[in-house]
Formats: C-alpha cells, sequence, structure tokens
C-alpha cells in the first residue's frame, strides 16, 4: 500500500486534500473539509460524512454546486457527532443545514446526536436518509437498505437546489424525492484491503464474486462463479428495476468500486445501457467512475435515478468540486 | 475481471464511451473516437492515441479544449496507420492537425507513416513526441524516455492554444514546450492483469515495489522492499528534480496507475508537497487522480510541469471531456 503507517492515512489524505485544492479549508485534526468560502450569505448549507475509504464521496463532493463540508471518519467507520457539529457551525449563513446521512447504524446515530447538539446552539438542521441499496435488508452495520451510490444524485441535486437560494424546507424535499427516486446493486470481483490489516478484508476466491456486495464488503445475495459483464449488467439493472420501476428517463451512474480499470468500467457501462434499451428505460445521463468506493475493491455497482423535468435541471446546474466538475 | 471475453475489451468499452457521451462520435470498427462537432472551422485539430489500457488518456480527453480525435489500440499496444488517418481526416478543418505521439516505438513508427499519409491526402501534419519518463532509457518498446504523465499536459495545453485559434506552427511550438518542460516518475506496488492472460503481466512479489515502472509494467531503475509513501515522493520527486531543475512553479500530477485507492493517492500528494516545499520548488497547481493508468496496477507516478505565464493561463483555460472537465 502506499502509506505511511496505517494510524495516519486520513489525517495524510487531509493534507494531501489541503494541498492540492486551496479552494477548500481542511480541519486535518477534527477531519472536516469546508468550502473555503463557507458560510455562503442567504445559501442552505449541505453536510454530510461518513467512514474514509469511499474516495471521491464525500471530501471529494465539497464545492460550490454541492456539500458545503464533509466530515471524515476513520476507514469504514463512522465520524463522530463532534465533527458534524463543528462542520455545520462553520457553513450554517443562518438558513440552516441539511445532513445527507448514508444509512449505517454508526452514521444515523451519530449524526441525530450532531443534529440534537447543533439545534442546542441554535443551527436548524434537516436531515435525509440514503438507503438505496436493494441487495439486502438489515446487513452487517444497516437496518434496512444501505446507503450508496444514490449518495451522489441527493448531495450533487440538493446542492444545485441550495445554490439557487431554496430554503431549507424545499432543499429537504427535494433531497427526499431523490433518495427515494434512485436505487442501486453492485457487485464485487475481488475483496478490498484495509491499511489496518494490509490483506484483504473479507475472503472472496479468485473466480467468484458477491452479487450485491456492500460498499464495505458486506455480504450480498449470493456468491456465484464469475460471470461476464453482460450477465452481470442484467442482474443488476433487472434487481434495481425490480424496485424502482422508472416512469421517466433515469439518470445512470455506473459506478467503480476503486479497483477496476476505467476500461472494463466503459465496457459494463455498455451492458448496462444494452439491458436498459431491452427493458425500454430511456437513459437522459449516464456518468461513468469511481465516484463511491470501497478501496481497492474490485468491481461495479449500477445506479439509477427516476428523473423528472425538475432533478434533470439540477443534475445539470454548475457544480465545482475536485471529484464532480462541469459547467463552471 | 468486468469483462466478456478479452477479444472485446476494447470494442466493448468503446460502445460504452459513445453511450455515456453522446458529445462524442466513436467508430467502434474503427477504434476512432472524435468530437462530435468536428472539424471545428478555423481551428487546428489535435489528434492522439496508442494502446489500451490507460484511460482515461487519450479517449477520455477528447472535447473541447484538448484532444479533438484519438485512436485506441488493441491493450497495450499501437493502434495502425489507418486509425490514424482516419482520424485526421475526420478533424482536420484545413487548420491542419498536431499528432500527439507517446515515445513507444509502435506508436512513433506508425504516426510516421500516417503523417505521411495524410500529407499525401493534403492534410497539414505536425507532431509532438512526448518522451518525459526519467525512470531510464531505452527499455522495453521504446528507445529513449518513455512517454508518460506529459502527455495529459501536452494535450491539455496544446489543446487550449488550439481553441484560441492559433495556427499549427504555433500549437505545435507549445506542445513542444511542455513536452520538453515536463518529467515523470513512477512507482508500480502490485503488477497489471491484462484481460489476454487474466493474470499479472509481470512478476513483482508481494512486499516489493518497482522503483521506476513504465506504463506498460516496464522495469525501472531498481526492485525494493516496500518503501513509505514518504519514501517514495522523497525518491520520486528527486529523479524527476534531477532533470527537470524549475525556475518557474510548477504544475504537479500526482496520478495513480489505476489500482491505488484516492484515500492513498491523496495522501501520497501530501508527501509530494512536502518534499517540493523542501526543495523549494512553488507549486501553483495540482492535479490529483488516476489519468495515465495501467488497467489494475497499484502504484502512482508523479509529474511535475515547469510553467511559465503562459502555459499556466493555457492549462487553467476551460476544457470539457469525459476525463477532466473545468472552467465550461
Amino acid at each position: 500500500m502506499l502509506i505511511n503507517v496505517p494510524e495516519t492515512v486520513v489525517p495524510d489524505a487531509l493534507r494531501g486534500i489541503a494541498a492540492a485544492h486551496p479552494e477548500l479549508t481542511v480541519d486535518v485534526d477534527k477531519q472536516v473539509v469546508v468550502r473555503r468560502d463557507a458560510p455562503v450569505a442567504g445559501k442552505v448549507a449541505l453536510v454530510s460524512g461518513g467512514g474514509s475509504g469511499h474516495e471521491p464521496l464525500h471530501s471529494g463532493f465539497v464545492g460550490p454546486g454541492m456539500l458545503d463540508a464533509a466530515c471524515a471518519g476513520p476507514v469504514f467507520t463512522s465520524p463522530v457527532p463532534d465533527q458534524m457539529v463543528a462542520a455545520a457551525a462553520a457553513v450554517d449563513s443562518g438558513e440552516g443545514v441539511l445532513f445527507v446521512v448514508k444509512n449505517y447504524t454508526g452514521d444515523v446515530l451519530n449524526f441525530d446526536m450532531a443534529a440534537e447538539l447543533a439545534e442546542d446552539e441554535g443551527i436548524r438542521i434537516a436531515k435525509v436518509l440514503v438507503e438505496d441499496d436493494v441487495a439486502v435488508t438489515d446487513s452487517t452495520h444497516t437496518a434496512g437498505r444501505r446507503g450508496t451510490g444514490a449518495t451522489l444524485f441527493v448531495e450533487k441535486i440538493a446542492g444545485a437546489l441550495a445554490d439557487e437560494g431554496a430554503p431549507l424546507e424545499r432543499v429537504e424535499a427535494v433531497a427526499r424525492r431523490v433518495a427515494d427516486s434512485c436505487r442501486s446493486f453492485g457487485v464485487a470481483l475481488s475483496p478490498c484491503s484495509t491499511p489496518a490489516t494490509g490483506g484483504p478484508m473479507f475472503d472472496l476466491p479468485s473466480g467468484e464474486l458477491e452479487l450485491g456486495v456492500g460498499i464495505h464488503g458486506e455480504p450480498g445475495r449470493e456468491r456465484r462463479s464469475m460471470m461476464t459483464s453482460r450477465e452481470i449488467a442484467d442482474f443488476a439493472v433487472d434487481a434495481v428495476l425490480a424496485e424502482l420501476e422508472p416512469e421517466e428517463p433515469v439518470l445512470a451512474l455506473v459506478n467503480g468500486m476503486g479497483g477496476t480499470p476505467l476500461l472494463e468500467l466503459y465496457g459494463f457501462c455498455a451492458e448496462v445501457h444494452r439491458v436498459l434499451g431491452e427493458r425500454r428505460i430511456p437513459v437522459a445521463r449516464t456518468l461513468v467512475g469511481n465516484y463511491v468506493t470501497s478501496l481497492d475493491m474490485a468491481g461495479a455497482s449500477v445506479t439509477l435515478c427516476r428523473a423528472d423535468e425538475e432533478l434533470l435541471r439540477l443534475w445539470d446546474a454548475p457544480v465545482r468540486t475536485p471529484g464532480l466538475r462541469w459547467g463552471a
């Protein structure tokens, strides 16, 4: 691994973010990344965060048109309420703060506690829970569906509405609408290796894949002998469509887990589009890349988001973050 | 691997590029990716290409402000002259075409032959050779220095000048100036696996690293027991500085080889900035990510580019491609 010692992996990365992105303020000790121009007068602020190891999520999504701040926990472990309160205090302009929370027990508890503490300090807080992974319910770390790729859509689209000056209630409502409009399914072709152990985090024999894996390597629906890209796309897209039933065109995220080359990911994208075409689902926009990752895990996930005209307009709005950038 | 069969990996990926990026025209049979609005009247066109497996280089760099077309070869194998001539013919507005060529024997021969053929068809051609890797001279596939990370700087900066309407001679001159101003050094922490074999392409025992590796896994200067991120940054940056001697601030590319998580890459970026600070080299801009890759190889490279005011202005100019996008 390209690290110094396992104990400093997260602060080392935060120092690198500070070095590469002068438009961000990074509190390396507190592990909080904030837009340098925060608080932005008259704007609702968005704060997210979670365990590290999923980069660019969340710190790479801080900037105009997306998050105002992100809190980084240890690898695959929730940040603590103190970080979330500090982030909220740093970005609140008086218009309130939306917490974007992935559905893992630790994250949910800590953001709940942080919301109470922040409200005690006079900051208005709203919360949206992201729970899009259709693979399993009630898996390791989670009651209900896990929060995965939909987080990117929620942060991007709600961030765009906040940028337009919408009040907290409307930003919260659109965030919830996006969360309700997204479903995801992922596969692992190899386990990921955590800095702490230096070795594979879970056991997945070469030549097998985990259908429905979580972004921390949590077990999915079943393990099978290696399938082709075509077969995986059929399985993943149909799993998503079984719970989504789009009536509008969809936004599609073809997401790499970190260790899958872009060459393979684009090939998978072709198969995802093929299945969607066969199921008569029009695709309005497609994003391909490593956005919601699991360290060096090989594999991919598909997230579909039903997008009416408002969501599509907000998706297309300018965004300027290290990990997602267009139109500005 | 997330593929169908090894034989269709490149065309499958090209179908995915076509599906995800309607602003590009993809000839899947010919393996050429072109800006949909090409030829752009009054503009010099840029064409590059090379073996596949280095994505987003080159097809991910096609778009306004960068390349007009890219030719994709088989994995780690040069495209053929026919592709390059077809690309040049598709994008030439009459102002001429600049070929951006990485210094590998096959690429050089094929682009030379393509230049002759294109000129026979009445297309003015200029060429720039990218040869930035300081690790070794005359390695596998290459006489002289290998072409690696500098390619991104050449394509971005010359593409920006072409966008301003500069004539072919000036675009060629700035491309050469960028190529002369860039040097790189890379390390491998694991071998990459090619679709054809499904297994490691070269032997690199766990716990060892290759200092000075090429982007096809070519041997570097030496193999050592695993080093820390800090030690690798010292070695890589000093190797680059030994042949660059910047008098201006530098643009820094902290590039992942494909399989190294962004969390580790940002930690490495912090160490690269630390060394540069110790050597009193100011850094004007830093780009961190997987841009010039070697399939799923773990590792990283550092490219530094001496940037005077003109190069910095052109670097900052708008670019809109799948792999690099800002300001537009």
